[in-house]
């Protein structure tokens, strides 16, 4: 495994074309896609269009000639096309959040005579927070109880009445067996909450034969939607005459020009949309999505796991005895598309590779996170990316007391 | 009062040069500022930094470089300039819909012994369907009752937890009371929520010194933040300690990047920020509030209302017997930034004007909406639109039989 090895892969690589998609700085190797995607042409385009034809030169009537009041249905659809899901279940709207919330809130209410939520103890915070800000607004009726998927047989009983699960772990990057755990959940009478923002657009997700119940993500990592673009929500066709999201608004009403005395949810997911959409941020998404046409996503899954290999094999290679301890699982089946390491010198160690033009992320307290996205990151980077890698260990193992620059943690 | 006379007019008018700022198509006079404010040159020059220097050159770091941590705060401060709110109470987040959902609750929560939310029969849909969506997962603690504002307190008692108003009626463009109301509303012992969206930016707003106790509003209206643009909400500093959003998320934390194991909501209104914010339509929002540097409020009410005058008076000189039904208070003091009309053919009218340059908006069964608004209409923008929808209803009077062209509503 040498700089030349990794050419040749780049000169073999289905997916090479794609990296003309995406504007990245000149100079930069981004491992950082997993945070926030990089600007691609056609989210700029579409964010253009947006801003010139429709409000620009439109104003008002941006909503009944360019399609505004169906974007919602119509880029969640389009998210639907690379999450598993049919047309009619996915709805853009809100932020991750929100979105977890309106749906944990309505699974809630489909098993009223069960009381658990069930959640990592390490999950991301904001969907423990949501978890936990329903069970203490409940009074008493609803609690958290935290599980692990290796043994969440040990976790489920007939109290539960809601998983709520990342597909993939946002620090070690760990890849959950979604059908077996929403099999498994489903045994138990309960429902089954899946959070995508780490694994839509970079491991096959297959919402429909999965048999999940709902699902909810965002779309500024692996989509390229940019910095907080909407996220989306997805409600199971069977479900959708039972479940009904808390948070009622006009324009999630089967009919939102009526401005008549009762709500009436839309049908589908539609009761799920909240206020006014942000056109701005949902056109860029958009956008974002056209660079995905035409995408293989078994291809795009094999680079991913190659590029993982390659990294590991580097660092391997290349960087013994520096300190840095894989977090993530070697098996590629239990593999999401990131790979991070422990270091003691984490901190300091992404801030000296930002230095040297390459962009992994840091989580406290000492992970490093390289993000790994087929569409616009070749080998030959990930080549670099280890080269500058070992210089920085070379480093520090030349003058440990460097001081430690600050690199805040980002989404 | 004749053309040369509205010249004169805009001679005079200290804000005259504002609608340098904005980039409004040519030929066009554009009467609904109301639902949907124009692209402003500051506007594109806040979106286009964060589109290229930000996301595109500076990517995952444009977190912590760019200031987008900070920007709900930042954005919610600078709104909070134009409706009478000192610092540290307006945060930007989400949409209108999800922060009435949000302070809705958290104010039924304040007040755990009483079971009633008062809102308008007819005030905008979101607003009532929100307070119906609470009263219907509470099981029957919660309920809503209807209430006039004109009678406020023949509707107030010992049960009233929350009364949700909009400061300016979304149809009639009626202006309700601000300090008045409060004042009513608290001596019953309830909250009052305030909805700002067809106020701020158009009208005086004070919501300090009119001891509100939480506000919402809109920012694509008067302050032309763009389609969908983020919302805000407020919450006043003597509650700050004891309101909690029912949405906890990360990005509401005390500390969003210490990932810990329980929730602590941020200070002031920070616990109610959901999760990441949509940073393209903050960026447009915030450019767009630079339009509003340096203008003087009370000349900005002035010239709102003289705009009103002249329509009015302009429409009655020059339109007589043409079956419009002024809908508007035509006391200056009880108007918000809008003229509204019946007409039993305001579709048609509406769609006619739009076809000769003058964008008004239709709100079913039989309202023509003619938004004010003096950043960027002057009034001989009046006289034409007058003399234009002078020529539809002559040509209505000629031929009663055109079709009717449809004019959906919009948000």
């Amino acid at each position: 495994m040498d700089q030349e090895h990794c050419r040749r892969l780049d000169a073999a690589d289905p997916l090479a074309g794609w990296r003309d998609a995406f504007e990245l700085p000149p100079g930069v190797i981004y491992l950082d896609g997993n945070s926030l995607g990089p600007l691609s042409k056609s989210a700029r385009r579409g964010l253009d269009l947006a801003l010139e034809q429709q409000w620009g030169q439109g104003l008002i009537l941006g909503w009944t000639e360019s399609g505004w009041l169906e974007a919602p249905q119509r880029v969640g659809d389009r998210i639907g096309s690379l999450i598993g899901a049919a047309p009619g279940q996915v709805v853009v709207s809100d932020n991750t959040t929100v979105n977890l919330y309106k749906l944990a809130a309505a699974a809630l209410a489909l098993r009223p005579d069960r009381c658990t939520v069930l959640i990592q103890a390490d999950d991301f915070p904001t969907d423990r927070f949501v978890a936990a800000g329903l069970a203490e607004r409940s009074r008493g009726r609803v609690q958290v109880r935290h599980f692990k998927p290796d043994d969440i047989a040990g976790s489920l009983d007939a109290t539960t009445a809601l998983v709520i699960l990342s597909q993939v772990d946002y620090r070690t990057g760990r890849l959950h067996e979604m059908r077996r755990l929403t099999r498994t959940i489903h045994e138990a009478g309960a429902l089954a909450l899946w959070d995508l923002s780490h694994s839509a657009g970079a491991v096959p997700v297959e919402l429909d034969t999965c048999d999940v119940d709902l699902a909810a993500g965002c779309t500024y990592k692996f989509l390229n939607g940019g910095p907080g673009s909407p996220a989306y929500c997805y409600v199971a066709r069977r479900l959708q005459t039972q479940v009904r999201s808390p948070i009622w608004s006009w324009l999630g009403h089967a009919e939102p020009f009526v401005f008549g005395p009762s709500y009436e949810p839309g049908p589908g997911p539609k009761g799920f949309i909240t206020g006014t959409p942000g056109i701005l941020g949902l056109a860029t998404l958009e956008g974002a999505l056209e660079a995905w046409r035409g995408v293989d996503l078994a291809l795009l899954r094999q680079k991913s796991l190659d590029l993982a290999e390659t990294l590991i094999a580097l660092v391997e290679a290349r960087c013994p005895g520096a300190g840095l301890e894989l977090l993530t699982p070697r098996e590629p089946d239990l593999r999401g598309s990131q790979v991070s390491w422990r270091h003691p010198q984490a901190q300091q160690l992404i801030a000296e590779l930002i230095r040297r033009g390459v962009i992994g992320d840091f989580r406290p307290p000492d992970i490093c996170r390289f993000g790994l996205t087929p569409l616009y990151l070749g080998f030959e980077d990930v080549w670099h990316a280890v080269d500058r890698l070992r210089s920085v260990l070379a480093s520090f193992a030349a003058d440990v007391s460097t001081t430690t620059t600050a690199v805040p943690a980002t989404p």
